[in-house]
């Protein structure tokens, strides 16, 4: 496998090894052997866990986005449309799987927005970055006239990444799909209306 | 210090110390150390780190409950009033103390839903006691006719913990109040009204 190949690969491996069992309760040799290379190679490509850590984050929020863009300028469905196709697309993604494994964006923030200024300024820029694509999407519904012009999009969309975060923590300890149902739910009706 | 004396210790310092670190980023040695007693003396009083985590949960929790019930049954304020209070307490005893620690409650779901049955249980119970408690209050403000009689309380209840944990997750992450001020203001003036 060539150095940067190899570099890509413990990268994929280690997003499914600490999104499985957290940052701490995994080891450099847990992620090296899941990738089954040599422990000394992740050390030649990453300076440190943190720094490793923090580039997880950016290549799992890489992937969400890009589902997140698709789904909320899919001009076939009304903005309002596209709001309900993208969180039921997320309720859906985490019936089909394992409940269990959380949104690594939540479970960093709990694990490691404590200790890791690095990764910290991450979360950071990736709940600036989610906000800003739910928050246009909220004001092409109200320029449609989906919703109420009177809700401030940017304070909506945070808040609305923020219950729901906690909607998936929810989930994770119930191992089924209420919580996020339940979001949804008060979402659309109470909220977004 | 008596044996019982010494459980109680560890308990209130491991409390401490897990929700300044995360559970798999403390080892069985810094809680002895901070509690400074023997390393040995731990398994004398738990059988297992893990059995610690779900006491020390239980203990957390127990606190939490108990301010709840407090300012939730408090009739010298109104049902809606004793919400907001509420609300508003638990922005102020953040704002007060360090934003880095979030609640515990959501650290341990995000941490240990996934391995532990034994704490996933314990956070189990403590979601449905703590929703019991709001629903109740939110019942009394309906019964008031404060806020509408079409909101399902127990949906409700669960909804604003969800969202609650998912702002403290953020405030944890950005280090001020603004998360959790968008919480209240969102779901006083669209939710419970």
């Amino acid at each position: 496998m060539k150095p940067t190949g190899t570099r890509d690969h413990l990268l994929s491996t280690g997003l499914r090894v600490l999104h499985a069992r957290g940052f701490h309760a995994s080891g450099v040799q847990d992620i090296t052997a899941a990738a089954q290379v040599p422990k000394g190679t992740f050390y030649t490509h990453f300076d440190s866990k943190e720094q490793f850590g923090a580039e997880v984050l950016g290549r799992y929020w890489e992937h969400r986005a890009s589902n997140a863009i698709a789904l909320l300028s899919d001009e076939a469905r009304s903005p309002l449309q596209r709001l309900k196709a993208y969180f039921a697309s997320k309720t859906r993604d985490r019936a089909a799987g394992p409940f269990n494994t959380g949104c690594l964006i939540g479970n960093f923030s709990a694990e490691m927005a404590t200790d890791s200024r690095l990764v910290r300024d991450r979360l950071g820029s990736v709940f600036a970055a989610w906000t800003s694509l739910l928050s246009r999407c909220i004001r092409e519904a109200q320029a449609a006239g989906e919703i109420r012009a009177s809700l401030q999009p940017d304070t909506i969309a945070a808040f609305l990444i923020d219950a729901f975060e906690g909607a998936v923590l929810r989930a994770k300890v119930e191992r089924d799909a209420t919580a996020l149902l339940r979001f949804e739910s008060i979402v659309f009706s109470l909220i977004l209306t």
